[in-house]
């Protein structure tokens, strides 16, 4: 590489400047305050960690995006974190083992060897919260409300909300007894909502399961979906309807809260199949492709830790809320302007305004009042008769 | 692996949890906000860079120290951030690009494939300040004493510092001549104060500058020895004697600001030698090995980023500055507890506390009054007849 190229950052890896960074840091400090007055606490995972306590029950696209080294104390493959939920399960599982239901959350930067999407970045801050312990639509709700109310805090428009199931298909698809490679072939159909392909690929099925899984590519839509799906699955196993009720319960909430915010059900989206085992949910804006949030029940994921619990939770990228939001950035604060010099007295009122919660950034050799501006200073330490005094510039 | 060693971390890997967790977040913002205080602007740089750019200017030690990764998306080789000084280099040169100095302040984490030191951390949390455009002792001054301030805000004890100028060893070997194997044998020795090896090695130099050259590693000890050591250098080349000065300057300075911090100078100590161009400094604490603080001038580091400029700065950890602080944590805030449902008025009185500032934390299904105090609640939300109160527990 040549010296003119150093000063290049790979495709999809970026650095934030003033004043941008101080807008993401206080965003990520806003939001926290937000998660900590619902109750979450904050806890930090680190930046690499074993491969496979990293991919624990994370999907293949987990593990696609996750750069791999090999440790040269240990000679184990490490991997560099590309989701920070599978290590807040490892904690929940393993390190904090409480009784009862526990809620953490988190904030920092996860780095992608490819990225999500081909426009996005592959350096996100990931924010997020999770939720253990209980297998209730209480805690799907609360995880939603809680999401919503950070992306309403970035003052993001015209959002619109995905709710699915994933345990629909996966009833149907056990109570067929299909094959994995079947399943798999009539998932990746779904997603694509190819109602022939599935027809065809389902014509060997008992003929109400069949039927069944054709339609479900078709149930998408308003709250209408729902009652649909309970006339259509009516007689689908007991764990279908199971999945429907909860879907139904934790909707009808989430309509009461938010009457305004539309919501799309589709029960034959499959977000995070391999991943999740409930609710799943994704919010989305107009002209952005990928989801802006998003998140989902993942039961037992801390099972290979030792210790299976019921876990939903959702996650954000801070540079996607600070990038969308309509938030204006809090006005920097102004500061004091003082002369350069390491004289005792100087010194000690430059302490004393800064003690007092001033901002005072002192001149450099050469430097005059004239440089106070760009500094951000709208007052200057003068000196006079009985000491060190503020002015106005 | 087995599925038992799940939840291992990789050695010198850690991850904090509640409630330390909220103590490092703290800290982070309290010495941030000081950063700003004394006008030094928040920049994020990213995790992951190309290889070129991280090393700039940097020795064979973070070299080592970074894990090394190929770029899927351009095939160029990435390293994993080991320092985060180079990278604000670039951002100073290459991205800002201002006229006249500037101020700017980090705080992420860093990983290392090995440790600084076999105690130390492989993911310290690095939290520094860069001060670049002013070659004049004047920042030194004002970097160090804000890497004082810092210490002092973590309430550590029993700091003592360390203080040397690259310059007069570089000055000395310069004037010599020294092949570079000859001038790095001399550099060894004199890290060892192998006062034996450094005569053997300057045998055949000109008597003047081999005596230097061996005195130089019994020039330390308390603000003394920089009147010897002018004494000594006194037929020293003039770089050597402006290192002098630039040092004395400094060092005066901070003796008259911190009158009971105990200043230990060493000119044959070359903390930093192949990064550092001047004044180097050190924080140590008392039963632990490593530097806990540190920093130093590097000058011209950008130059490989198209624009030389003076530059220095100093770095610490967080975890360190939590670790070995006597800051007592702020006590958490404490909430209060509100029951099950998804009625819509609780909702409401629940939003309505939580917008006042208030941490409430809801139950969920199954839970009572009696895992409030789990949940650090103090008070409950209780429903009468004209709405929902708060009310001690």
């Amino acid at each position: 590489m040549a010296t003119v190229e150093r000063w290049l950052l790979p495709d999809g890896i970026e650095e934030v400047l003033p004043p941008q960074a101080a807008q993401i840091e206080a965003t990520r400090r806003q939001v926290l305050d937000m998660f900590e007055a619902w109750g979450y606490e904050f806890v930090v995972t680190p930046h690499i960690e074993f491969l496979e306590s990293l991919l624990t029950g994370a999907g293949q696209k987990l593990d696609l995006r996750t750069f791999k080294v090999t440790d040269p104390q240990s000679g184990h493959l490490m991997g560099f974190r590309a989701d920070i939920t599978p290590q807040v399960a490892r904690m929940d599982a393993h390190s904090l083992r409480r009784e009862g239901p526990s809620r953490l959350c988190y904030a920092g930067s996860v780095v992608h060897a490819r990225p999500r999407a081909l426009s996005r970045s592959r350096s996100p801050i990931q924010l997020g919260a999770e939720l253990y312990g209980d297998a209730s639509p209480a805690a799907d709700i609360e995880v939603i409300s809680l999401m919503l109310a950070t992306l309403e805090h970035a003052e993001i428009a015209d959002i619109h909300m995905d709710l699915g199931h994933v345990g629909v298909y996966r009833g149907l698809a056990r109570a067929a007894n299909l094959s994995d490679d079947l399943e798999a072939q009539i998932f990746d159909a779904l997603q694509r909502k190819a109602v022939d392909e599935v027809a065809a690929l389902t014509a060997q099925l008992p003929e109400k399961l069949a039927q069944m899984l054709q339609q479900l590519s078709q149930l998408c839509g308003g709250r209408e979906v729902l009652d649909q799906a309970k006339t259509i699955l009516a007689d689908a196993p007991e764990s279908v309807l199971t999945a429907l009720d909860q879907l139904t319960v934790v909707a009808d909430a989430l309509i009461l809260r938010y009457p305004h915010l539309p919501f799309y059900f589709d029960l034959g989206e499959l977000r995070g199949y391999h991943y999740h085992t409930g609710v799943v949910f994704a919010a989305f804006v107009p002209n952005v492709g990928q989801s802006i949030a998003q998140g989902g029940r993942y039961d037992d994921i801390g099972a290979v830790f030792g210790r299976a619990r019921p876990a939903t939770g959702f996650s954000t990228d801070l540079k996607t809320l600070v990038n969308l939001g309509q938030r204006k950035a809090a006005e920097l604060p102004s500061g004091i302007w003082a002369p350069t010099g390491a004289a005792d007295d100087l010194w000690q009122a430059v302490c004393a305004l800064r003690n007092q919660g001033q901002r005072v950034v002192q001149a450099l050799p050469g430097q005059s009042v004239s440089d106070a501006a760009q500094a951000r200073c709208d007052r200057q330490l003068v000196q006079n008769s009985s000491g060190w005094e503020v002015q106005p510039l």
